[in-house]
């Protein structure tokens, strides 16, 4: 049903019909920011809701029968009862909920505002809170699992929430979308999860790839030795599932030239959030601040920061001359 | 038949009997090195075996029927034809089988030399290539699994050897006190494949320490966030089967106070393995030397040094006052 | 003079007989920010200048005759044609210039604002464009020399402005104020290059510890080593200036319980000024980042965040347990 | 005198007259290690002392009336009653002095064997005790300075010795190469202070070069960075004697395509020998392993080994893409 729709766009005059099959209850969902994520988050959204849907993006409408305009924000807001955002930073989301011609300009009361951009986790509570004040209902859920997961709706969904009845609200939705949804805690604490996740992930890619290049220069086969790390003490996502050594592992983006995966502008851009948050809250970091300036450093090498974040390793090991 | 053998010493008249039951061509293994981790080790070897057996601890011999003296090294030399060592540091490695008096004075052809220490991989080749040189067969085989695996028999040895026929032979006894041995390549492989695993541990122990500390003070609970980890790109050993914070996991070392498993000084001691490693081979480190850093200065602090190197999270979260 | 007006109150019916000593062309300057910093140079200003004078606190009124009350910054603009700002953090700056009842409220045409807060650069060259936009003239004139500084008034003011005209206008009141005034370029310069410096003195200090505590424990006398490296290459203020190890030098902070000088607290504060420009500006620090951590990890440690930030000495040397 | 020797040869036949100018209680003069540092050193050394000098460089003879030659360390030290030596590392300096034919085979009573090699602390110690034992003087007397110094002769020595006596008699000679001796404490201060030096110089210039890449980042011109912080407390040698941006200072290697001064590799070895007597002494570096690491990671990177030891600049900015 789904794949038929995004062949076919479904003719226009069968959208009366696809209407009437809607309950009368159906709740109208709008979606805003439909970049590489979240365009395939709303097609999941949207096909697999059947319900009236809002969003901005006119390829969208024309893909998918149930999904009409909306002309801004705000006018979103009026039509929706549900809201989904998936924005590149805080700005961002900001001024999408309460700039000008915003979602508050709009607003309904008890509107679900579900946002899944991965953002400051201070501006994330910030945001819901002034929505929560204005009488909607707000959650974070930042996701895991890249444009693979999204195409696939395989996503993770960290979430943080004032309460258990908005996380259930919300995960009627999100499962749409992925097939791992998480309560992580209150407001803003699916931010940090994500973040959290995202800081040991850097790290273990990092320490990974120097672990793999001194066995190297130290004569070992890579693979030989990523697979006695594999079962030993030092095994970790990094080294097991996208291990950066070219040809360890077939399917992992260094096999594939660094191409796909997880790009190193955006863990850089994570690991920025990281040291927000790790200001705010006077924590101190030792290999997060490293880590952060190693990533600072290859993103300005060459093509590096459109790599995908394994690329570490060549930025390791090709100074080996 | 072992926990007897240590519950209850066997009468020295036991011996002769005992004596007989040996195969004609059993072997004489001999034994240097048994601290804490040899000890068990050797056990293990010994009744297994059911061969001649030398080593240089009387209560090893009160406590072993098959076990008789050796006087020093050359005497244990001249009567063993396997000799398995498990010494502190290279210093001990050298002058046990190269110094006055060492194997080396009493060494027989063909004699297979297995050094399950963990030392510097420059050593460790340098003493194998002048056994070979003598006419001997050496291979390097340092363990991993600590205390607890020696005891049960169930550690894992990385072995680096000339050929695939030393190899073989090492395994027949290697085998007998551990439950995996693993080939990584020439004479030095089996120390630089255990190095560079534990420099991976340190990296991601310290930084789950990291992000771990990271969430519980944006207001996580730190079990919620290592679930998620754990099911996510973060996930490692340290996080989910030695979780550094405390009650996370019921039998880490954390929970218990820090006690138990791989003490802060002895992590401290392989990373300056890594580091003379990295040297060597003009392999750069950079998170590796922070790690180290950081040992080295948790390891002054009170009596961190003595606890397992998780403890590193007690090092950052204890300064948030 | 001055003193003497310190120590007794000018009665108030003196008061117009001061003010008939104005000249018609007297400018009116404002002062907002009478902290520790602020209210010695507000102080050293009032009384060199013998112009009309407003400012927010009725102390500094009754120590100073030709100072007289405004009610807001609003108030303030209104009545002065010259303002000068010292405060703690971005935030102040920006509602105390642009923010309900700030200096936009009031602000004359052609009016010199005055910035000398450290504060993010980015924040510092926003504000100053947007009261420059409005008709006034703005430059940013961050301080060094501390709370000394500003009581015997030998400060030095790092200035940012738009042209040459407005650097003269502000320099002949920074004079009155500080010793040392130079322009460092371009709104924002001033910000700039006081973060820059304070980089390189973290840094330095920071080195300066590690090196003389190493000495200290290959056992060299900390003074011997000090003088040995204050005629070498490895000589920074930090090492002959304000030496971190104590009895070094007699005048410096660590000699007296690491108190005086400049807090660790402001000094990290500082460092995280450097990580938000570093970021802004897609630069890669190494050394910066790690000690932003060492000053982020020791400020939570006892008493550490309020003394002089030469302890860090104390914080490496101390774990020598 | 110095010049004219070094520009036309002293004719075999001059030998006779230039002989009996000694007087009769002259010591003979033994120097061994004629590379670049050396080879000037001795110059210095052998046309100032005019008494008989022993080496084992022919063109060192050829062109000095009163060198004679060695056939090996061995020969010399029977010979000479002063030895100097100058040489790359520990493992030269032990087996010039104590291996096979060496210093040790030939060394006459109270005979001052003065190492101005820049090596391992511990093996300085080690090396010099044993000469002591055997019945001769021994200092350690490390330089700074420079192929520069050597030539002009203004080197600086860091002595270290047993008593004042021995350092006494050593500072005759090292005043004929040098223009500054200083006594840094016991056998191995020498060694202790030059590393410490170095550490917090390696420390300074990579600071320094990431300050003023954030300034140049930031729109500053990195003369006026620079002008501003050699006056204010971020001063030190790496910014106002030898910046690492080019034009900065004419003088400076950065300005000359970082050829001349100070080799990275060099850095890199003494860096090396820091982490050496930072783990033999237990003591936490945190900057200096990560400037380690720098030092590693650019030494790899095309001819940076080569050049100044400020290309970390470059390392730094010429990622900026």
């Amino acid at each position: 049903m789904l794949s038929s729709t995004l062949r076919t766009p479904v003719p226009r005059l069968a959208r009366p019909l696809l209407a009437r099959q809607y309950s009368s209850s159906a709740p109208t969902i709008g979606f805003i920011g439909l970049g590489q994520m979240g365009y395939n988050m709303a097609t999941h959204l949207c096909t697999k809701s059947q319900s009236p849907f809002v969003d901005t993006v006119a390829k969208f409408q024309d893909e998918n029968a149930n999904a009409t305009a909306a002309s801004s924000p705000a006018d979103l807001a009026d039509k929706a009862s549900v809201i989904v955002t998936v924005l590149p930073e805080s700005a961002h989301v900001r001024s999408v909920y309460l700039g000008n011609n915003g979602v508050r300009d709009g607003l309904r009361k008890n509107t679900l505002c579900i946002d899944s951009s991965t953002i400051d986790t201070s501006v994330s509570i910030d945001v819901s809170r002034q929505l929560i004040g204005l009488g909607a209902r707000a959650v974070d859920a930042p996701i895991s699992g890249g444009i693979m997961g999204a195409k696939a709706g395989t996503l993770t969904f960290m979430v943080g929430s004032e309460n258990a009845q908005d996380y259930d609200a919300a995960k009627v939705y999100l499962e749409r979308m992925g097939k791992n949804v998480v309560r992580c805690g209150d407001l803003g604490a699916g931010q940090a999860a994500k973040i959290c996740n995202n800081l040991l992930l850097a790290i273990s890619m990092v320490g990974t790839a120097e672990a793999l290049n001194l066995g190297v220069r130290l004569g070992l086969d890579p693979s030989v030795l990523a697979g006695i790390i594999n079962t030993s003490s030092g095994r970790c996502w990094s080294s097991d599932t996208s291990n950066p050594v070219p040809d360890v592992l077939p399917n992992a983006p260094s096999t594939n030239g660094y191409n796909g995966g997880f790009k190193s502008k955006l863990m850089l851009k994570d690991l920025g959030l990281v040291a927000n948050a790790a200001k705010d809250s006077k924590t101190p970091l030792m290999l997060g601040g490293l880590v952060e300036s190693i990533y600072r450093h290859l993103s300005n090498q060459g093509d590096m920061a459109e790599k995908d974040f394994s690329v570490v390793y060549k930025w390791l090991a090709e100074s080996q001359k």
